[in-house]
């Protein structure tokens, strides 16, 4: 089944307590694309760079079998630009620079090639340009997914609450879904939030792991607990790729393939967070993911054959 | 199998967003009895109240099976009182009042009909006191659990060391894992704890589940999701008692079943959340605590048919 995923493709400065990178390459697209890679053979990309951005870096992503013709490279322009400093605790970080450069302008276009698309994967960005790829579909995919922000809760709320009404999926973090539906107890969140229109909202709690809920259902999956986060950055959208990619490589969107999908995010982006930026997704083997996802079931996995 | 609770009996005062309790009845003991007396007929308490503490209350305890003989009634001295009042968001709360009264002399009594004992539940008291117990137990327990705070930390960290060395396994909270260790991490802190004594460790994270930590292994509960938590006071020892009174029942404390123990700790803790002090603890069925348990199971049961 074909995947489409919108997103940046960026550079990001990032240090953490374990250190720190020059420009490096990142951006929601770039992890999304690099996660959902392992799951499937081909995929497609709709984002835009500027000429400074590095050949090789898209040759990497070629040979995961991302296709690149919806990836527009804006001459005379620079890529996006985000730089950030973890705090000790690897839990907050501070936004040191934001050049928005290419993304101020992004007009998506969407190539013949991707039309009739399955599966969409809306990475974060302004929910304006989210909503126009959807418009810009002559098909609607068997299921969206979305992803968002604070920052466009503050700026653009409008926007917001009318792109929700046309996806299926929600991924945000907790602090995110507090924001949206003003209410503080998740699960109360959750029933606000799927009011505005998603069917479905996954709420990541990072290290505490991630919920999805779906009408009376609800189900948790844990992070795998881990000796040290060298460097969050991107787990998010790694986790996304990761649910995305699973869903479609195995065309199953009810609601135990998501579970099942969601264990395979949280694989993924337990891997990310090993080392610097991209570095670890770009080369991990099939047995790597398959070790990794025992690891969750065995985290998890009990028999309760006597009650109470 | 025979089951003794040491901790304490006490009076809490209490306020959250929801509201303000007057003196009501609490302390670890309490709660750790309460829980554990829906997993068995019988169990013995060591503990320490003052006149003033109500015999309803102690009538409530025996009609729940629980055996007061190790309970000093303290004439002309008063009972325990702690009072404390939660911020808005439940996960912090600030101590008003903490009058030890009949406490600080605590020097627990083991009744003969004691001895014997198969398993041992040291609630949240000083160090010196829990190993008091255990030395005065003429045979050791099959399993020793123990609870402890900050608090002992900070005024007496090698009796807290001392008594660690003679349990079985510690059951603290993700702030007070990482105070005892040093580290952040709490892949880290439970390595570090480990070597202190307790073969095994459970972590308590609140909201955000529980994690069992021995030699390589590594088991994750989540808690249930509410949608509003109404008073998390003796959450913790609820949790402890319903762990304690799994094992004790079952008279098994493999890993496997320690497992089971901990879903049945987080389904009794989900009720103690409901409402103000024991008020929910006190009236349970077993079919209320076999859906509870049944919830867990559908919270985190997936089926991974394929990984990659």
């Amino acid at each position: 089944m074909s995947l489409v995923t919108v997103g940046s493709v960026a550079f990001d400065a990032i240090e953490t307590p374990f250190g720190k990178t020059d420009k490096i390459i990142g951006g929601a697209g770039t992890y999304i694309a690099f996660s959902s890679s392992y799951f499937m053979e081909k995929q497609n990309i709709v984002s835009v760079v500027g000429e400074d951005f590095p050949q090789e870096m898209l040759d990497k992503l070629k040979t995961r079998g991302v296709n690149l013709e919806g990836l527009q490279i804006k001459q005379g322009e620079k890529t996006f630009f985000w730089s950030g400093k973890y705090n000790n605790d690897m839990n907050s970080r501070d936004t040191l620079v934001t050049e928005l450069n290419v993304l101020e302008h992004f007009d998506p276009i969407i190539p013949e090639s991707y039309q009739g698309c399955d599966y969409l994967m809306l990475g974060n960005l302004s929910p304006q340009v989210q909503l126009s790829v959807i418009e810009r579909l002559t098909e609607r995919p068997k299921l969206i997914a979305m992803d968002t922000m604070n920052f466009w809760m503050d700026i653009a709320m409008d926007d917001l609450k009318k792109t929700l009404k046309e996806i299926d999926i929600l991924i945000i973090n907790d602090e995110e879904a507090r924001q949206l539906s003003g209410e503080y107890s998740l699960v109360k969140a959750a029933k606000a939030i799927r009011a505005m229109g998603p069917k479905y909202l996954i709420i990541k709690k990072g290290e505490h792991g991630a919920l999805l809920f779906h009408e009376s259902k609800v189900f948790f999956a844990p992070a795998l607990p881990l000796e040290e986060v060298f460097d969050p950055t991107g787990a998010g959208d790694t986790f996304a790729g990761g649910f995305m990619g699973y869903i479609a490589s195995t065309d199953d969107y009810s609601f135990e393939n998501m579970k099942r999908a969601i264990i395979a995010g949280s694989a993924m982006a337990s891997f990310c967070v090993e080392q610097f930026g991209t570095e670890k997704l770009e080369n991990l083997s099939k047995q790597d993911i398959e070790n990794r996802i025992t690891e969750f079931v065995k985290l998890t996995d009990f028999d309760m054959v006597q009650t109470v």
